[in-house]
């Protein structure tokens, strides 16, 4: 469901398949020190971002941002694995800063595997790196036949409601529930108005931000269209944008987003301890536990092609349900490609050279 | 955190004591067929909500409603107490009709005893009435040092984003977390840009609805400020508004809220069968077996009061936090009573002349 506006414009994209992808960045990852199984998982991961479209989380925006923090020694490429606190329905980990993206698979299936002995599984990991799009992790529950749900708390660039300077991250939450014949659901949202990526993406593909995003640097919404040249003289808005248009219900999903991520697994908050790291709650809730899965898939199933098939308002196309365009983008782009931005293939070139690994090879799947 | 439009005139305001609202409450509640445990639960509900200043889910908003319901035989005074499906950490409840505001509390107490074995907690009912406001069964997780979440599917009032009529409830989520010094975070929201009962109310006080509130009769956004003369002219966007503010995310967060509750306990959403009830998922998370109790009182203090004492925006008066202002009013309003709007007293004289029970004694408790 992403904005035509944050769209690669086609004449700047180049086509590359996924197995290509994958093999460049997972031999990226290798070479920078990370464990064969991590790096798999990590390329995976943002792989899989962007086959779904959802670019502002894929290898485009986010992989440059690992290679330089590994570089700078803010990532640990071997981590060890501290379970700091375990019951038979929950766990606490330390990631000992390892990237997110490499944590949350492990972490999600300590969840699942919770959920099958007493129902539910929730794993909270701190300490850790970026974590990509969470929405990631939620759909390894789904395709256990679990409904699966993701809550992260990280960073410094939302103002809460009348605040004048931001305190609270971009918090996103996800969840992901099995269908039979329809896609997936896949619901993975930012709880500010819009991600805090969408605007660096916004900034490189040259289109204006609209009126509700975000602050300038008093804490004052914008409520114009508006061009961004500088990051540094805006702040994020929560989801609703105003007070009168809701914002205080956005804040108070951010806010949840850290109380079951951040403060339940004895962490900081970024606005208590800069550079505290990502924090993400992943639960499992296993379908058999609750209802005939059966019967889950079925009401899934009449329940989105409802949604999918109803009448659009005048002027609109179609309804969508979170996760389809996800899903369609998934089948398109497997067999046509994944288009990246020229600019990031060059800064492949670069990355590879820079590390003598074989370069990324571009060009479709066929 | 009401908006000023939505509070009772001040010349309309009949203060009433806590002890007379919960015992004339109690006693319609008998007369209608509901146990006297029952009866004390659901009054307890209604007003605790009246006393936390959220006025539309208390007795002046809904109380009128169930008792129009079960005089219709729409709820059941006496239901049994059925647990469909149930796991070391999991279970589900058929209502049978009971009404949500004595159905909550049982449910979030089985929750707290399953969080207290396992780590986590997780009951759903479905087939029940009305739960009021959610945040009252968070909140009672709170109260015993554990983190309490619900989310709520109910109802066909919510238009999804591009389409042209309502498809899901406003299906609200809530969490609470207790502090030490600060008042505990209680977080209560409708996934929709206002609460259904906000509009209901805002006729009541003749007050205008705002921009990005509610769709005209095909689904399109009113984007200009405008009074309701008739509820059928309108339904309700999900929160954001607009998709270029952000609706698809309230939409996403509604249609997780369906998912958790209705769902995943086996039942059916109002779009595929009007009339299913209302369904809540209710969570308590122990946090003593994540973390440390009293360092998640320490940070919960320290997060909390960073946001209440933070520099507002220019022309703000102060930062809240979810949970203060309610925290603020419950103390004003035991103090000095409950302002009920005096056409809701006139309602209370009727009701308790019709069933033959004594009447609300108004006047505040001094």
């Amino acid at each position: 469901m992403i904005l035509e506006r944050f769209k690669v414009p086609e004449k700047d994209q180049v086509l590359v398949s996924e197995q290509k992808l994958r093999r460049a960045v997972t031999e990226i990852f290798e070479k920078l020190g990370v464990s064969a199984e991590d790096a798999a998982e990590g390329a995976d991961a943002l792989t899989l971002t962007d086959l779904r479209g959802v670019e502002t989380h894929g290898v485009s925006n986010m992989l440059r941002a690992y290679v330089r923090d590994y570089k700078a020694g803010k990532l640990n490429p071997k981590p060890g694995w501290r379970l700091v606190r375990e019951s038979p329905g929950t766990a606490v980990i330390d990631a000992e800063k390892r990237l997110g993206i490499m944590m949350g698979p492990r972490a999600m299936r300590l969840a699942i595997q919770k959920a099958r002995q007493v129902g539910v599984g929730v794993v909270i990991v701190h300490n850790s790196g970026h974590f990509g799009a969470i929405g990631h992790y939620a759909m390894m529950a789904a395709q256990e036949d679990m409904v699966g749900v993701c809550f992260t708390g990280a960073g410094l660039s939302v103002v809460p409601t009348f605040a004048r300077k931001p305190l609270l991250g971009t918090n996103p939450i996800a969840l992901a529930a099995p269908a039979r014949h329809e896609a997936p659901m896949l619901f993975d949202a930012a709880t500010s108005a819009i991600a805090g990526n969408k605007i660096r993406l916004a900034m490189r593909v040259g289109s204006p931000l609209l009126p509700g995003w975000v602050t300038d640097s008093d804490g004052t919404p914008i409520m114009e269209e508006k061009p961004v040249f500088n990051r540094d003289d805006i702040f994020q808005l929560p989801l609703g944008g105003t007070r009168e248009q809701g914002s205080h219900k956005g804040y108070g999903f951010a806010l949840m987003a850290e109380v079951l991520s951040t403060v339940l697994s004895g962490a900081l908050p970024t606005m208590l301890l800069a550079g505290s790291g990502s924090k993400t709650q992943f639960v499992a809730y296993n379908i058999e536990a609750f209802t005939d899965l059966e019967q889950f898939k079925t009401t899934m199933d009449d329940m989105l092609k409802t949604l999918r098939t109803s009448t659009p308002a005048p002027g609109q196309e179609r309804v969508l349900y979170p996760g389809l365009s996800e899903a369609e983008e998934l089948e398109h782009r497997r067999q046509h490609g994944i288009p990246l931005h020229k600019e990031v293939v060059q800064w492949f070139a670069e990355c590879t050279r820079d590390l003598g690994v074989a370069p990324l090879d571009a060009g479709g799947p066929r």
